[in-house]
């Protein structure tokens, strides 16, 4: 069974967002075993400089690398990353699990994205849109597609 | 000021997609008139042929057309269709609101996404994604695109 962390920044503060996450949570305990950590976005000066969002970025990267469980592959949500269909995403994670990857680590970054440094160590770097989604909607995407590729990989009827 | 209807098929059912719908439709009452029309699903059979959905997406089509504004522009939401950015969506509403369009009907798809005959009568079909998304989030996917589009074309922040 695939082990699972979605690494955010930032508590999700909707509460239809926080609802909609936890649906999804629930109905992939079924397929993964599944964990979302929220670490605190760094802060940012009210009219930040380019230099205060890169040095504000470093310090989330700094967070994730502490976060991320020992040995798992890292899957970087971002806008320019690799599209994928929810066909191929199922694929993507049967090869990753046949091929003897155990834990999955899917990161979405704050409102400024991911540093270099945490893509450059992806193994992926999945883009869900061109689209620009806000993050804490991005999470709620995220998580229904791991539901759905789950779901499509032990043949369930949810994907049509 | 743009004359926006979003048609969908069915109602929202999870609370979670109700109150994220109602957020941006409040907030895009900023920007434009917004109306969000719930179409009925037609029946299918619980195990339906590819006839039976054939013909449940012509009944389909047939309300949608009835719904549609008189003199809107169509946009059909398809998972196949041309991909664009937030500012490029932005850009071309707001080319199509200086070339004289003053009325624009988006339409979602039920489960079964949209008959040939929206889809050609369409001056736009776009797509989010490549991954295929529930069309109740959809829904809520688009009111955000449509919110962030017309705040980058007002100049707005939330954006960047």
């Amino acid at each position: 069974m695939l082990d699972i962390t979605v690494i955010c920044m930032g508590r999700l503060k909707e509460k239809f967002y926080i609802d909609a996450a936890s649906e999804y949570i629930k109905r992939l305990g079924a397929y993964c075993r599944i964990s979302v950590l929220e670490l605190s976005e760094a802060r940012r000066p009210s009219s930040p400089s380019d230099r205060d969002i890169e040095l504000a970025m470093e310090r989330e990267a700094d967070a994730i690398e502490a976060a991320l469980p020992k040995g798992a592959a890292v899957i970087a949500m971002c806008v320019e990353g690799n599209e994928l269909s929810s066909t191929e995403l199922s694929e993507k994670l049967s090869a990753m699990a046949s091929g003897g990857t155990s834990k999955i680590a899917f990161v979405i970054g704050g409102s400024d994205g991911l540093s270099d440094r945490i893509k450059s160590r992806a193994v992926l770097r999945l883009s869900m849109s061109k689209m620009t989604f806000p993050h804490h909607l991005a999470r709620v995407m995220l998580l229904e597609q791991l539901y759905r590729a789950l779901n499509i990989a032990s043949g369930g009827k949810y994907h049509k």
